[in-house]
């Protein structure tokens, strides 16, 4: 109990959000909003390491990495999405429930990163974004080192 | 051949891709990004329709939802995607990929109303927001009935 006020009031959970959600609905929608940013993180890499830089495509691809980032996404962790759920498997490691001061400062590091990225992507040099794209690379794989089990 | 160069040039692939897609693949980020976007609808509708109206929540699913529409989801209908790769079930019709143009139609609406809908929801009231979510809705719906199978 003590853990799950803990959790609600870490910067990740939409407080009151309307929105209950049933725990096998939210695994799905979380592992959406990570793969969708996934493709987009694909994109941009393309982009920044190949021999051409298509602006559009990458600015687009950063503003949705920020948005999905901005979504609030702490709220689909609700009780009951710790483990799988019939044939839906989650990936999340037990401690990103025991530990949501880490879970929040992570998060908190990827999505100050990504806002940043949408910031460089709109004017920057593809060197420019290319930098600052690892810098969000490194804010998901620092959350999935402590957070994610290989899947 | 002329089907794929009709599509191509139709506004919904982006043109020059950087990333080329296995088909399986680009069915799980299509599935993802409609999704994720439901989820964000059901925000939304929840806000609309409830006895509390939470802003930032709906702004934030609001640019989710633009952003995805505007991130070339055309991109992720790749030949080979047409039908169920392996035990990847794909819901898309054949007139998908039959009718360029109306898919382009359908897809110009609801990026229209998509991108609306977050400048509604940055500084609209509870009910301006309900009366674009509702145009939101309505393009989607469309594109359904059209070129989506039930599941």
């Amino acid at each position: 109990m003590l853990k799950k006020i803990t959790l609600a009031t870490c910067a990740l959970v939409v407080a009151g959000s309307a929105l209950a959600l049933e725990p096998e609905k939210a695994i799905k929608y979380r592992q959406a909003g990570y793969s969708y940013m996934g493709w987009n993180m694909g994109k941009i890499k393309a982009n920044v390491e190949g021999a051409n830089y298509n602006q559009a495509e990458v600015i687009a691809a950063a503003n949705t990495i920020a948005a999905i980032a901005n979504s609030g996404m702490g709220a689909l962790y609700v009780p009951g999405s710790e483990k799988d759920v019939g044939k839906v498997k989650t990936y999340v490691k037990p401690e990103f429930f025991s530990k949501p001061q880490e879970v929040a400062k992570v998060a908190q590091a990827f999505n100050k990163e990504a806002n940043e990225l949408a910031r460089v992507a709109a004017t920057g040099s593809a060197a420019e974004v290319k930098a600052q794209f690892d810098k969000v690379g490194g804010t998901c794989k620092a959350c999935h080192d402590d957070f994610k089990m290989k899947n």
